[in-house]
Formats: C-alpha cells, sequence, structure tokens
C-alpha cells in the first residue's frame, strides 16, 4: 500500500447523507486513497446529539458536539447540516482556518452564496458542491468546467424528486395530486410537510444555484419567480396528454437576448413539455438537467437527485477533488460572476401557452375570445372546442383549449385578465407554459 | 476590461474541429479571459497546408507548418490532428517543453494513453481529452472528478453516432443497413469508407478511455471486444421490436466480481435493449453515456456526439482548465491506474441473449434443441415459434426465437455451434446479447 500524506476530514452532520459519507469514507479508505493521492482520515463528525440513531453504525468515538474544535485543523470540512445556521457560521470558520469545504446544503448557497464564495476567494480556498443542484447527478462540474469555454442559452431542470414522482404518477395512473401526494409521503418520497418540495422552494433554490453557475451572475433567490404544482388536476394532465405533452415541474434559467443587451430569466413552474423531449421520459423520483449551449448543443445529464448514498457519492466526489487541489497546491479557482447579467421578472419572458377556459355556449363567443388574444398580442397557433355541458346552442358550457403561439408573459397575463373579465368566459381553467419548443 | 495575465495558446490541426476552435477562441475572447482569469491568445495554428480551405475564415498570418517551433514556448498546445502521427510526437513535445495539453485524439489516446500520461507526470503537466471520448458530452470530468468517491459498476455507452443513426433509421423506417448506411454517406453521417464507424472501431477506441478512466486501469485497445453493425438486417430490427427491444451499438464497460477477485470487462456489439431503457432513446447521430456506480446509481449523460462545433466546446472547456491550472498553480492530478484490473476476455462475460434459428418443422426438434442448451448451461427464459415455411408437418421451415437467462458467453457460443451442427438447425439466423437488464 503506498504510504500517503494524510489529510484530516470533519463531517459535520450525520443526517441520511452524512452517514453515508462516513461509512463510505471509511469502508473505501485505500480505494479513495490511490483516487485522492492523500489519505482521507475522518476526524470527528460535529451533531447536535452524539446519542442519537444514524442510519449507518459509525464508532460513537467520532462524534462531537463541538464543530468548531473539529473544524481547527481539519483539511476538508464536509458541511451537512443543511439549513442556514449555524452551518453558515460553521462553513465561514472552516474557510478562515484554512480548509477546502465541500457542501450539499442548496437553501445555504441560495441564500448566502456571494459571502461563502467570497470568504474563500479571499483565503485561496475552494468550495465544492456538487451535490447541492441535483443530488448524485454530476451537473456543477459540467456547468463550470466542461462549458466554461462555451455560452449557456438555457437549461430546463427537472431537480425535485418529489414533485417527479407526484407528477408521473397522476400522468401514468390519471390519480389526483392529494391521493398521490398522501402516498408519497407514506413511501417517503415527501416529507410530513411537502411545502418546500410541491411548492417550488426546493427547485427554486437548485435554479439560483444553477443559473449563477450557467451565466456568471449573482442570482439571489428572490428574484427566482416560483410556482408549485398544488394545483395541478387531473383535468389538466388529461388535456396535456392529449396535445401530446406531458406536465413537469421546471426549473428554467435562460439567457435573454433584448435591444438593450443580454438578460437571464429564473423561474420554477409547472410546465407542459412535448413527449418527444428528453425530459419527458425521466420518471419517477428521478431528476435530469436538460442543457442548451451555443456550440455544444443539446445535453442532458440524467439520474438520481436526492437519497443518501447517492447524494454521497457526489460528496465523496468532492471530497477526492478537495484532497487533490491539496496535493497538487495552488490556490483555488472562485466561482466567476463576471458577467453580471440582470435578472428580469417573469413578465418579460416570452413562451407559448396553452390556455384551457370554460365559456357560455353561443354563437360569438370564439370570435370575442379570438378578438380579446389578438389585441392583447396573444396569437393563437391551435384551437379545441368541445362541449362541456350541452344548452341546446344557448346556456351550455363549451371548453376551449388554446394554444398560443409564443407571446410576452406580461401580454399574455393581462389578455387572460381581460378574458376573465369579458362576460363570455365562465372560468378560466388553466394557464399553462409550454417548454422545450 | 481586467488586465488578465497573456497565457501562450498553440493549435495542432486546423480541421472540422479545429477550425471551430481557433474561431471561438478570437470571437469570444473576452468572455474566456473572465472564465479562465487569462487571456487566452492564440499564437499560430500548425497545419500541412497554409493554403488549404478551412470551413471557417481565419487570418492567415496564424498558419504555420512548423508545429515544433510553434510548440515551444507555448502554455496550452491544442492537439486535433487526429491519428498516431505525427500527433504523438508533437504532443510529448509538448509536454516536455512544460506545456499543458487538451487532445480529442481518441485513436492515440487509446493506442498510447500510458507513453503521454507517464510524460506528463514526469513533468507536472496536465492532460486533458474530454473531446475524446463522447464529443461534446461532459464524460470524462464526471468519471474522473465528480465520480472519484464511488466505485463505477458499468457503462454502456452509445459512443458513436453514425451507427446510432444508421439503426436507428432501421427501427423506425424498416430500412436495410446498406440502403440506410448510402444515406447516411450522402447525408454527410457516415465517411465514405466507413469501416472505422460501422465495424466498431471508433467506438472501441472510445470504450477504452471510458474503462481506463472508470476503472483505473490501462485498458489496450486489443483487449477490447470489437463487433461491428453491418450483419445487422431488418429482420432482426423486426425480431428486437417484437420482443420490446431495440437494438443498439453498445460500448459496455463492466467490473466482474468473480471468486478468484474482481475484473473488467470492456466490449463493443450491437446488442438488444429494453425500449423502456433511457438509452433506447437516444435517437439519430446522438450519443449517451449510461453509467451504474455503487453510490450514486444509475447515470446518464446525453448530447451531441461528433461535430466541429458541438466537439469544439469540449475542447475549449479544457483549454479554460488548463489556463485556471496555470493561473492557479500546482501541478497536475496525473491518471490514475493504481486498480490495474485484469481485463478478461469476453468469452468470461455474463448476459442473457436472443438466438434466432431456422429449424426443421417436425416433431420433436425443440425438444432436440432445448437439450442442447439445458446441457451447454444456457437456461431458456422465453421461446417463440413461427412457421417460416409450411410442409405440413414435414419438410417445412420453422424460426424459433429464444430469449435465454444469463449466461456465460463461452457456454453460449459453444452451445450454438452445437445447435449449428446438430442436424435439426437449418440456420442460426441470429444470436445477440441482451444488454441492460
Amino acid at each position: 500500500m503506498t504510504d500517503y500524506r494524510r489529510l484530516r476530514v470533519a463531517l459535520l452532520g450525520a443526517g441520511a447523507v452524512g452517514s453515508q459519507v462516513a461509512a463510505l469514507l471509511r469502508q473505501h479508505a485505500d480505494e479513495l486513497a490511490d483516487r485522492a493521492g492523500a489519505r482521507l482520515e475522518l476526524v470527528g463528525i460535529a451533531v447536535r446529539d452524539v446519542d442519537a440513531k444514524r442510519d449507518v453504525e459509525l464508532p460513537s468515538e467520532l462524534f462531537t458536539t463541538d464543530a468548531d474544535s473539529l473544524i481547527v485543523g481539519s483539511d476538508i470540512v464536509i458541511e451537512l447540516m443543511g439549513g442556514i445556521e449555524p452551518a453558515r457560521t460553521y462553513l465561514l470558520h472552516a474557510i478562515n482556518s484554512g480548509a477546502d469545504v465541500v457542501t450539499a446544503n442548496k437553501a445555504l448557497l441560495a441564500t448566502h452564496g456571494p459571502e461563502i464564495f467570497d470568504a474563500a476567494d479571499q483565503v485561496g480556498a475552494e468550495v465544492y458542491y456538487e451535490a447541492a443542484a441535483a443530488g448524485a447527478i454530476p451537473i456543477i462540474r459540467p456547468l463550470r468546467d466542461s462549458l466554461a469555454g462555451d455560452r449557456v442559452q438555457r437549461i430546463m431542470g427537472i431537480v425535485n424528486g418529489t414533485t417527479n414522482y407526484i407528477l408521473d404518477r397522476m400522468d401514468t395512473e390519471g390519480a389526483e395530486f392529494s391521493q398521490v401526494l398522501a402516498d408519497a409521503q407514506r413511501l417517503g418520497y415527501a416529507e410530513a410537510d411537502p411545502t418546500a418540495d410541491v411548492e417550488g422552494y426546493d427547485a427554486a433554490q437548485k435554479a439560483a444555484i444553477l443559473a449563477s453557475l450557467a451565466f456568471h451572475t449573482t442570482v439571489p433567490l428572490e428574484a427566482v419567480h416560483r410556482e408549485g404544482i398544488s394545483s395541478i388536476d387531473s383535468s389538466m394532465m388529461d388535456a396535456a396528454r392529449h396535445a401530446g405533452y406531458v406536465i413537469k415541474l421546471l426549473a428554467v434559467c435562460e439567457r435573454l437576448t433584448e435591444e438593450s443587451g443580454e438578460s437571464i430569466s429564473v423561474r420554477v413552474y409547472p410546465a407542459l413539455i412535448d413527449r418527444a423531449h428528453p425530459l419527458a421520459s425521466v420518471h419517477g423520483a428521478n431528476n435530469a438537467v436538460f442543457v442548451q449551449a451555443e456550440a455544444a448543443g443539446n445535453l442532458m445529464f440524467y439520474g438520481a437527485g436526492a437519497g443518501g448514498v447517492q447524494t454521497a457519492s457526489a460528496v465523496l466526489g468532492d471530497v477526492v477533488s478537495a484532497a487533490r487541489r491539496h496535493i497538487a497546491g495552488g490556490v483555488g479557482v472562485g466561482e466567476s460572476t463576471l458577467a453580471n447579467l440582470p435578472i428580469v421578472p417573469v413578465g418579460r419572458v416570452t413562451t407559448s401557452y396553452q390556455i384551457t377556459l370554460e365559456v357560455d355556449d353561443q354563437p360569438g363567443v370564439l370570435a370575442t375570445v379570438a378578438g380579446i388574444l389578438s389585441e392583447g398580442r396573444v396569437s393563437i397557433a391551435t384551437v379545441e372546442q368541445t362541449v362541456v355541458e350541452s344548452g341546446d346552442g344557448t346556456g351550455g358550457v363549451a371548453r376551449l383549449v388554446i394554444g398560443t403561439h409564443k407571446a410576452l408573459e406580461q401580454d399574455l397575463s393581462e389578455t387572460v385578465d381581460r378574458l376573465a373579465a369579458s362576460g363570455v368566459v365562465e372560468r378560466v381553467v388553466s394557464v399553462l407554459r409550454v417548454e422545450g419548443n
């Protein structure tokens, strides 16, 4: 066995991911040493309660509640506590103590990324966070390194496994949201409080991280437009299927070219996507990130977006990278935010839409609807009218499903308001964006 | 504009990829400087004929036939000449002159990789080759860095666009190989001499590179079992479709666990893959690499496997990485071949098979066939018999499509020989492996 230099590795947090990281660090110690060119010595695990039950068995002497003492003198600090504090304070402490840091903390990076990256820059340390954006899927290195000589035009990501699981089952089984959610909770795919997942907060954090990296721009979480999937019902799923689409919760990061120059849009919402699109075949709790770049064309990265051992794989990849850098010497590369493109509100985004309306089933209604759309600069691509409640030509209700050409979200949204107030529209059933076309 | 340090970049070769790299280096000079932290100055392009016609217009003063003089004093040398010599000599010269090198030369790496990596190790230089394995698809960094803390179990790659284009059209149109090949040649998807693509030589080179990286083992090209697609016909496509499969040319790199310890198998052949498998929906000339890792689970990387500008994206990503390393300081990481697992011949591989036979349509034939399979340790999973030529119970020909459970290739191949010699089998129509199940 090669006589490697030892690097001291401190772990903060021993939850689902942390305990797997600790176990793999020990189990694969020899192989990891060969990969890293250094022996990765797990010197301790900081937790709130040293006696808590863990997913895997670990020597009790590794555990401590004193994170600060553990951090001092460590070469690599792995932060897997989650949440903002005390994770933020510990990470900054680690950086300022001369450690390279590895984190999977999307909430922290999406809210305090610049502070952490600046601190690392000042001391020449490096921050690794492959596990923060799409679990086990390598997406950070491809964006940061492989595509560094290219220009990313758009990212469309299925970055939340819970919502993809729910939407996929709604699509394949015709089940309702609440029913599948309850199932997902029972099976451990969704939390008891599912808000962070189903309302798109988790996806928005990941979108902020991906967009920051892809567009070399600091994207604050507040700049991410966010909508969840709790309003999606089986009739919307049916209508999507009928039109050749599937509904996915997408994180869309897009470069816009306007007369005044380039800007970006970052948004999370349920959107229709063509069934032939590679993202449409991402089933269950899997994640995928579809990237369109100027030179590289279309790329897709697919895999497990969550899970303790899966995410641990990404964390360990980062640990090996950090160790290699320690051995090789040199300073950290740092995050590039030199482009700093302006971030536009969702109103300035252009997509196409599928608008579903219930209208009075009487002569002239379609003409009225078409007129309002046209006035609002929303051009109709397809229209399908079906009778919901027959009234023999008067008093009945018809359903109009309108597919639009690309329109400005601002125009679309104002137009939908005017439709709702027009007197002929009984109900705006749904308005969904179409992405990927 | 930031006042960056200048790095001298030399380009060897100005073909489809090289000319795009040169154009993008100039066109995106400011952005690349921001990404790299250094101004990437293209100091010259070495070519055989300075007056040859190029895909893009470039200043004539950049061109030279004197590669050696160009290399001396360059910080980064990009080798896009292809072929073994003089590419090998130039790359070694560049490394020994103190440059980091970027190459897309799969033939060179698959045959002289160890020599080049050793030379780089000795001077602390780094060799970047993201474009050598799957064009624009980032697969080298994920294998080398992201999965460095994991254990790759298997890679199944569609790594040759020409053959995927041909097989995809045969599958969707029911066309014959020769007809689609002629079309592919006309459309520029296949070379005038298509041997390297259709006989699997190109895929075998990529498989050797991927397996070396995934298993930390030097995989010589000769150790890669290779079969092409020229024997695939429309009846095999039909039979595959009928059984729920599609035929793809796969590069399979697999870790085997035998009693004597771990070993690996690297093989390229047309194989059946379930239509529900993510690789089955890789259409046209696209590539995809499906990776199964112990902790990360299933990952897939999808995109353009070839094309001048697409491949140029991967090359430029490498150039930016090389530049960042120059700025950061430190030595190269080097290739890890410390595992050096033994490579087994294809006979020791275990997969399942679909065997198609034409047999005499008479009583007892199925029993005879089943008996030979059983004696050969090949277990039948499914069997379907159809009449090809009716003979009213005697003198006719029946077709048997047999799906096997997993069997050792050695056993299978000997069993097929015995079937062919058995007297009841008129013709062994095809024997195809089933992968991904």
